[in-house]
């Protein structure tokens, strides 16, 4: 299991590689919620997701140990697929990606833009172990992997250490990399704070995994407005860390994440891709209750999207 | 004039009831121009602006010496609106504004929200006087005044001491206020950087005035997409300031603003205004030059806008 240290350790390893985002206050939703709300701008994250975290401190470690590979293979609805190409343009690693033909135009064009080599197909996980093979790069996994949980969970530390101790801290959910990562921390860090994920009712695999009693892939493929968060199943380890850390997984209807779209870009006047508003979504839904007087925290975990599907939302 | 002591002071007087905005690089743009590009992202402040910088420190002056009104009057095409409606609400100071019919619906909003009054009419100036006759309560020019402009200022000092020393700073014109503050004090604590204001070609108050030799009203009515900059005057103070500080004035195309906006929106994260991209657009139509290997920032000077707007952009 990763452990504080684990994230701290992260930590050190990616400082200067990475934003150290702001985490806002949000004026207009701690008036509509009764809760004074911050907002971890992950969106504004090099590749414009956090998931440049957990990429960097894999390779890192890998680097420290001399066994830094040629080129890895990895796997992605967009955002993993374009840090892990930001991170291997910096450490000199060619990338490929395995993503769905149906990926988002601006996390095609991310991922384009740093370099990164793409196979479109709809079998991610398969197309990935056998690309790997085939070239002989090692494959990096977008969640399952201590090394990006770790990574991920310096959001969980930077966002306690940013702002006034939290009641409640709500993060998206796809594979449980960023939950898996941000509970390990703030469990640590800040007991007290309820940390709880939120993910599609069209595309809940963690919450499967959670009625199955272990990370099983869904019997259906997952399709969701929040493509980010459109995982195939949990991972074994992102699954064993959400049950010992994380304090509920709730799930949220396409309409609550569209509706909740426009309303946190106009609110925090920041860009964000749908898949980072699930945690309005979870509390006007009724699903969350934000502590009254408290302190919540929304994760805004990415902002690559178009305008078209933004101006599509409203 | 104002001094960079001025603006010290109203940092310290502001201080706490401000956003202290983030400074953020902009890989993509920093790629595109040749020149490290950081946004001062002042549609993270307060009211979606930086206005609410000049009003307080305005205001608190005033409360300083026994002076606060019980009321006040101004006049604005939305974000100075804003900001003195909340500012009025932190001090308990009523705010009746004069706005143009046309207003953006996303500024009106904002007016609402903190609880000011609305008088619509396309002679803001004129009816504002009248109204603060009519209602005893004093004008607050939006950017005529010196301590709205060593206000506006602080967003010149943040720069400076957040980033490595600019060589080049864009700014937005309007009236002049924020240009003002912010170039008296860039060239104090930055005189190697050259500090350029930029303004639409259909609503181009300040170039207007410089070409005349001082501030007279514009012999056409200003529209914009970049309704923020729409002034149909510059300030007497604010030319002073410009002819003193201010390298050069350009003027954009709406054409430049409307091609620069979703660029700006992109590649930074960040919900912008239009009047906000005027320093993208000013570089993409060759009017200046960003400085090569050097430090660039663009003042992102608010973010109140639609979503039908900006989707009508593109």
């Amino acid at each position: 299991m990763v452990t504080i240290e684990d994230v701290r350790a992260a930590a050190d390893r990616i400082a200067g590689r990475v934003v150290r985002t702001p985490l806002l206050e949000v004026e207009r939703l701690s008036d509509e919620l009764g809760s004074r709300v911050f907002a971890k701008a992950e969106n504004l994250q090099h590749a414009g997701s956090f998931k440049i975290r957990g990429v960097l401190n894999a390779l890192l470690r890998k680097k420290e140990r001399g066994l830094l590979p040629t080129g890895v293979v990895t796997f992605s609805a967009g955002n993993h697929a374009a840090a892990t190409a930001c991170a291997g343009q910096l450490l000199g690693v060619r990338v490929v990606v395995c993503m769905p033909p149906g990926a988002v135009p601006a996390k095609v064009d991310a991922v384009r833009r740093y370099g990164g080599e793409i196979a479109f197909t709809p079998n991610l996980l398969i197309d990935a172990e056998a690309l790997s093979t085939e070239r002989g790069y090692p494959l990096l996994h977008p969640f399952d992997d201590l090394d990006v949980i770790a990574g991920q969970g310096t959001v969980g530390l930077e966002l306690v250490e940013a702002g006034p101790p939290p009641d409640l801290v709500l993060v998206p959910v796809g594979g449980g990399g960023l939950i898996s990562g941000v509970a390990a921390a703030v469990k640590a860090l800040a007991p007290q704070a309820a940390v709880i994920g939120v993910e599609p009712v069209t595309a809940p695999a963690m919450s499967h995994a959670l009625r199955m009693g272990g990370a099983a892939p869904l019997p259906i493929r997952p399709v969701s407005l929040a493509d980010g968060l459109a995982a195939p199943f949990a991972g074994i380890k992102t699954f064993a860390h959400v049950k010992e850390y994380v304090d509920e997984v709730v799930e949220v209807t396409e309409d609550a994440i569209r509706d909740a779209w426009w309303s946190v870009v106009d609110a925090t006047k920041l860009l964000v891709e749908p898949s980072a508003v699930v945690g309005l979504a979870a509390v006007r839904s009724g699903l969350v209750t934000p502590p009254a007087g408290g302190v919540t925290v929304l994760v805004l975990s990415g902002g690559n999207t178009g305008l078209a599907a933004l101006a599509g939302s409203v």
